[in-house]
């Protein structure tokens, strides 16, 4: 049996998440539908990062198994043609056997886009987290510098919870700013739930000056998660790229 | 009575563009309604360009009188708290006695969005023309070089016309790539009807090996409409800026 792998792109706005869901409109379901009404058989998809409702992707990654030997090229032309216009399969290849897009998945980068100004964004309004506070360049700096390593982000995720442990390893995270665009970057094996929008929820608030950076840095060594900030909205998060 | 300068921001997905037409959703009828709203009195709004249906704002400017004598900042906040999310108030200013935002404009600034990738885009569909077909940036560059300085556009404006003159010059137009996104930019003192849609379509045609370099300059000398290449989408469009 043939493993095919998927790269897609969606805008998350009017999507319950990825995860199938009764009488929901979801990523999996609509993408699922498509791939089995072009091969004529039922697949099971598995995904790098399971992103929550109003959460976009410009570079998630799935992968099934089919009956089918497809040429892949032909796979994504036939895939868009099925495919609502809020998510599209920007490349699929024929993986190894056995590759599992979870499991095998080393890194993950997510991105969360803050828009800094007064007036609302007509373009924006569902593509960018709105900030009309302060957002102070060199105090945002100071958090992200903090992030690399390895840290205890129980302050960062909610209190009740699947997770057992809470040590996460961040490979890298900036702040990078493109005239009123505010742009987090953070790359890790993973992630805990709502993870990075505590985070940037939490340094937004140092930000605006309502928090310390050090308070911040305190929190990076284990903390409850009602010292931290926020959890910011959700339709700023993307998950931006799957290493493998 | 003071004269108010406003500068706008609009998606133009939803509107039938900006000119108030009977029982139609227009950005003047929109915008004209929350002003007159917040003053309790009618206005009349003049533009410094009429945008078509789809067509996009990033720096639209607007001017209308008042018996009101308002603090700008505060009218910024009053308008947007009324308008509806597609169009945004990004600044108010009050403006010299007899201030006309469309016959006191020195320039006028568009620029048309092209995604140029295989796979359709869940963020950019209403916001930029997908181009599948090959866009050789040489070819396109040659074009823009190719507009500078005084033409006669007849070719790129509708045959049946309003216009009596149809010379027109180009301050500056450039092509620029930004990964997937290429971007024309182009500022002129005024503009031909379309004539910023025929440009790119006939551009576009170029850029596809279906024209010549030498075709396009060609048609900058005069020519019928029917020797130009199609007029592109108006979704690609954007009012970027005025020049006073």
């Amino acid at each position: 049996m043939p493993t095919y792998k998927l790269t897609l792109e969606y805008c998350g706005t009017d999507f319950s998440g990825w995860a199938i869901q009764p009488g929901e409109r979801t990523v999996e379901g609509v993408l699922a539908h498509a791939i089995e009404a072009v091969l004529s058989e039922q697949i099971k998809l598995t995904v790098a990062g399971r992103t929550d409702a109003g959460v976009h992707a410009w570079g998630q990654v799935a992968s099934f198994e089919s009956s089918r030997d497809a040429e892949p090229e032909r796979l994504v032309n036939s895939f868009n043609g099925l495919l609502s216009h809020d998510v599209a399969v920007l490349a699929a290849e024929q993986a190894a056997d056995g590759f599992d897009a979870r499991g095998d998945a080393r890194s993950r980068r997510y991105c969360y886009r803050v828009l800094t100004r007064r007036a609302p964004s007509p373009f924006e309004r569902d593509l960018a987290l709105h900030w009309t506070d302060p957002a102070d360049q060199q105090a945002l700096d100071a958090c992200a510098a903090a992030l690399a390593g390895k840290h205890d982000f129980t302050a960062f995720t909610p209190t009740e919870t699947e997770h057992t442990r809470f040590d996460r390893e961040i490979v890298s995270a900036e702040w990078r700013r493109d005239g009123e665009l505010l742009e987090f970057s953070v790359e890790a094996h993973t992630f805990l739930r709502h993870m990075v929008r505590v985070l940037v929820g939490t340094m937004l608030e140092v930000g605006s000056g309502r928090m310390e950076v050090d308070d911040f840095t305190r929190l990076l060594a284990g903390a409850p998660r009602s010292d931290a900030g926020p959890t910011a909205e959700p339709h700023g998060l993307y998950l931006a790229a799957i290493g493998y």
